[in-house]
């Protein structure tokens, strides 16, 4: 039995782009009507099948949005699944939903099972593991083959579609001069590891905002957790051998474990060391003292992604395909785990 | 054009059970050569098409699992995600979640698309709009299609499947039951109202609980919170205005509400009020106090739901059908809410 051939055996073939065979096997207008026959020609005399996905591309019509996360246990990610589902609901689309659980070969696999047909196009923020890997070949597959990926918040530079990312470093900075604005100087902080990439953009907020302020950044401050479900002991470990007034922690829960610790080495909060989170859920709210946090908007961010894909799975095939990445501006709500002006 | 013939006419037709059809058309051995042949016969004859259900039913190779939750902002679902996903990669399936949000429109819609062959088969907690309206063909239809369907927290009792519950009466009779062991006596209950199936148990367990160590219900220290987003205002208002020694909460949000309302008062958990919780997530664990909890084995739930469903879709036909309910028991997770004995 002959090979199977695919769209991009096509276009090698006849040396033109992947995306121009799509196009031309959809009947694209956007493709001259010469190329187009030759095309379609060349696809039927050598028996092509439209594998699924380029078949669920032709007829788009599952009208289900793909979405794909590293992790549900935060509120963050629920909050954004929320966004997304109700502007995919108020356009007449479906959501499902699959988890990574921030594992490469999960995210590819389930990559693979939602563009066999059950869905139109794809909202995903990318797993650990593949932002440690670097491995982008199953988002660039999708994306050539002509079905719409919508990145967000652990998004891939290198990856051309639309984003929507949060001003990660800008509200990090946020945090920071609040806290030296409320009186505070030796600021510790609590962060991921830099392959993370909003870790990483929070890390450099921290540094600017202190550096803007004539602060200088002492290293020793700094704790970069790997093991993010032993992070309260590290945490712990940490604030107890620390000469601090502030913590700028880069989530709630490490903020939560901030608190814990400094109330176990005796002091309060915020009389003795503020406390700052980012990502503000129900843990934040619910805190005692409720945490002050850099509120991420994560149903604005679910709500913009979700426009972002549909408006791209309904434009007009001819409109030329530029990719836009919004930014949605974090901010600062202020409760009680940091000191007042 | 003839109305499409669907499984359910074809048995009506010829007088004998849907299931009876469905596995004649699959050639089951379960059902007898004579009766196979006249129905596939027929099925030929009326051009009989299987509509998608059917279609998936007879390959039953999508290896995917169905997932439809009524939310997912509380631990309690992303743990039993957890488990279903470590038993169906497992065992070489993959898991899609949808949400109803806790509407039924959005249950029966999300049903309806995974049933259209992108799953073999659905792990299901039902909407709280579904229980209110006790409206559940849309169970009830897929199950007599031959997609198997497990059930689990908020199960329906009539419909006939596999089933995974907690003993939700005997948790919340093990937490009251401490609070009493250490001295509690004018106990309040924080609870759902009462079509919610765990909710109901759960105050049925409290009432067991007291009636069986001599102590008076008092109806005026039960409150049944309707509106859990704006809960927080209504228990510090019944906290406020009561006179007790001891709070159980049947989930984590209400007991976190409860610790705040109560040292709002000016009065210390547990030396003053105990509070006890349900469902042990995070908010239990880093809450300070860290809230006394009955743990729901969320994970256990979600593994044995997997185990039950994929059982089901592997098992031979011909083995008859009997349903099961396995229960999951709670236990008991002192912490710092409550008073030592």
């Amino acid at each position: 039995m002959r090979p199977k051939l695919t769209l991009k055996q096509i276009a090698r073939e006849l040396d033109v782009s992947v995306s121009t065979v799509s196009k031309a096997l959809r009947d694209s207008v956007e493709i001259s009507q010469e190329t187009r026959q030759k095309i379609k020609a060349f696809a039927k005399l050598y028996n092509y099948k439209p594998n699924n996905i380029a078949l669920s591309l032709k007829n788009r019509k599952s009208k289900t949005i793909g979405i794909i996360l590293p992790e549900i246990v935060h509120d963050f990610f629920a909050t954004v699944i929320g966004g997304i589902e109700e502007v995919a609901n108020k356009r007449g689309y479906n959501a499902i939903i699959c988890l990574s659980n921030n594992s490469f070969d999960r995210e590819v696999m389930n990559m693979e099972m939602l563009a066999n047909g059950s869905t139109d196009g794809f909202i995903l923020s990318v797993a650990k593991e593949t932002q440690q890997k670097e491995d982008y070949h199953h988002l660039k597959e999708v994306i050539n083959q002509g079905m719409p990926v919508v990145l967000f918040d652990r998004i891939v530079e290198e990856i051309n579609c639309d984003k929507v990312i949060i001003d990660d470093a800008a509200g990090a900075k946020k945090a920071v001069q609040h806290l030296l604005d409320t009186g505070c100087r030796k600021i510790a902080l609590l962060t991921t590891v830099d392959y993370i990439s909003v870790g990483k953009l929070r890390t450099q907020g921290y540094r600017e905002a202190l550096e803007q302020n004539g602060v200088a950044v002492q290293e020793e401050l700094i704790l970069k957790i790997e093991d993010v479900d032993h992070s309260e002991e590290e945490i712990i470990d940490f604030i107890t051998s620390s000469d601090i007034d502030a913590v700028f922690a880069v989530n709630e829960q490490f903020g939560a474990s901030a608190v814990k610790a400094i109330l176990g080495k005796g002091l309060k909060v915020p009389e003795d060391v503020s406390v700052i989170g980012f990502s503000d859920g129900e843990l934040s709210k619910r805190f005692i003292p409720a945490l002050t946090s850099i509120n991420q908007h994560g149903a604005e961010i679910g709500a913009r992604a979700a426009e972002l894909l549909i408006d791209r799975l309904e434009q007009p095939l001819e409109k030329e395909e530029t990719y836009q990445t919004q930014i949605v501006e974090t901010s600062l709500v202020k409760r009680d785990s940091t000191r007042k002006k």
